[in-house]
């Protein structure tokens, strides 16, 4: 069984898996999906930083947005670059591994060690490739649960992500309210919009559009559809950054030359910064995954499951909330942060908002933001006297 | 020469010449392109509504977006669509072809009858695909210089345009001011954005990425790079929206379904759209035009070629300008018009501004938008009385 789940793995994954932990789940009580499907085995990768404490309520889980990864604050196995969110997680820093013990997996269909599309199918022992069963973000909550489950830990202190990451902190505090004391869904929505399907929309057809695609299946040709997934890198990134920060950093500069070279090469500082996002990009990531969590991201409506009322979902909730959002965030903007606030207000749920001003779009959660690293450790350091952490 | 201009059409540019006039230029003097390439022999197709009045003091020279085209106001050759600028010209519209004799173009590098990339080299007779010059804003306003000489007509009442079409009128402005009596550059820019040069990039990636384009010469193999270029035009599609106008329109509604497909297919209505703008807009559009057209949007920057201060792009000027800005256009933000207005003013020049409040995003200079209809009427109005125009 073991076997059938880690074989067959790609050299990505291989690395991570060498570098983190691993649970198999779902072996006797398979994974109920949302799409029907009953899934079991699978594998969850994850890390953990710290140690749980004797009465097990200092663990925090950090949920990942689309393209990140169990690797927060250490040096990634794959990309050798520094953890995704290092700005946060780290000695002395907000979520400090001396006061918590942070766990952070990589979500259901995923690229970085837990099962997703790359996998083989336990029942036939074939690739899963696009015949994987499409997941959503309440699958990766629940995954997340089970594993939380296999480690013995019964509740959360505290759960954070921003982007995709805040989707799966809302899910897990309208499914499972009485397993999270304290809740932080930055940069995100309790339904994805109409504007960011499209986009990812946009990304899916420039992958599937690339005939190395070959319908999913490119692992059994020896291939992959590289320059797709950078074309749907490159769109997404400009989405993740504000028109400001892009006029800053680059405005119009040319690369590396005097003059504009009046033909098709990357003339502009901007395309050629867009050229390197895209094609480092397809180094670290599986196409498949992509189609998968951008799929996932899109059937994200937490409303939907309660009555399309969404302050249901968080029906006498004992969470404490802080919401984030960020000014120039026009993929996730703040509007989207306040219809949550109205929700959670109109359950009369325990909750703060700050919308923090900065320029640097949504990636600001990845960034360094002072405020919002200040509103975090006030925030934290008030439901930890509250939890009676020392 | 002229038959070596006019040969190899594509049936898209078979249909569009039967219908409109065109000029064969620069058989004596080439057009000297910003590039330093002398191009000549070259064809403008345009086209024509209403009359040239005796004093040839009534003409109107409407410029088109990225992918819009002479057939502004009438059944269009290859869609069968309706012009693209219905709203704004025909009998007892503002543009009225009783009163002004309005002239639509064309731009050089399209592909509705003027040369482009489509065309061959004179020099020889070789399809030019990706040998084409790259051309800029200003070559397209010359190539228009060259056709109004053609047609003697010393001086237009108005250039008008929206976009990219824009971008041209501030050009006509800057280049030929004692030509120009009123310009009415709308929803546009004085010089493109860091973002939207990345927009574009990310296009023409998508179809310099698909193996159908075959390095611009997609002709010579009887193939076409369909894929990519449908690819591209999503993209664009959704930055002519707004966010408001994508969620009021199609929100996240299900196309042909009571639920979710947990799949790839079209779950969504957006998705179904954006789908169909694209595979439509491969039917009308050449993928090579689309990247040297885009490729002169990201080349514009009025002010660089007068010391980098663009009030010196209109100093003197004779001109009566009107811009018009739209709240929800985040393609071409209100303080892109706002930079220009600021420019004019510095330069002592006859400026009126109005943005115009609407969520139909940058879309909306193609739209119903009374608020616009009645400004440019007013506009209109008062400059013909200056210019003595019945």
């Amino acid at each position: 069984m073991n076997r059938d789940v880690l074989e067959d793995l790609t050299e990505a994954e291989r690395k991570a898996l060498a570098q983190c932990r691993h649970a198999v789940l779902g072996v006797e009580r398979p994974l109920r999906l949302d799409c029907g499907v009953e899934l079991g085995p699978y594998r969850v990768a994850y890390q953990t930083y710290g140690t749980l404490n004797a009465d097990k309520s200092n663990a925090v889980l950090i949920c990942h947005a689309l393209t990140g990864d169990q690797f927060v604050a250490e040096q990634h196995p794959v990309t050798d670059r520094e953890g995704w969110w290092e700005s946060m997680v780290g000695p002395g820093k907000v979520l400090d591994p001396v006061r918590y013990f942070i766990i952070s997996s990589n979500v259901l269909g995923g690229c970085m060690g837990t099962t997703g599309p790359l996998a083989r199918d336990p029942a036939t022992n074939q690739p899963w490739n696009l015949r994987f069963p499409v997941v959503t973000v309440g699958d990766m909550v629940r995954a997340q649960a089970a594993l939380l489950d296999h480690l013995g830990i019964p509740e959360l202190f505290c759960v954070i992500g921003g982007s995709m990451g805040g989707m799966q902190v809302l899910e897990w505090a309208a499914s499972f309210p009485s397993r999270v004391f304290a809740a932080v869904p930055i940069a995100c929505a309790a339904r994805h919009s109409a504007q960011n399907i499209a986009f990812h929309e946009v990304g899916r057809q420039a992958i599937m559009a690339d005939p190395d695609w070959r319908g999913g299946d490119y692992r059994l040709h020896d291939t992959a559809p590289a320059r797709g997934l950078a074309v749907a890198r490159m769109t997404a990134h400009i989405t993740y950054l504000s028109e400001l920060a892009l006029q800053r950093k680059f405005g119009r500069n040319l690369q590396n030359r005097d003059a504009l070279g009046f033909g098709f090469d990357a003339d502009f500082q901007v395309e050629s910064y867009l050229r390197h996002q895209g094609s480092t990009f397809v180094d670290r990531f599986d196409a498949n995954s992509y189609l998968y969590i951008t799929r996932a991201m899109d059937y994200f409506d937490l409303a939907r499951g309660h009555g399309g009322v969404l302050a249901n979902a968080f029906k006498g909730s004992p969470t404490r909330f802080c919401l984030m959002s960020f000014t120039s965030d026009w993929l996730f903007p703040t509007h989207e942060s306040r219809e949550i606030v109205h929700a959670l207000n109109a359950a009369a749920a325990n909750v703060s908002f700050v919308e923090i001003a900065s320029d640097k779009g949504h990636d600001a959660f990845l960034l360094d933001e002072p405020e919002m690293f200040r509103t975090l450790t006030g925030f934290l350091q008030g439901a930890a006297n509250v939890r009676g952490l020392a």
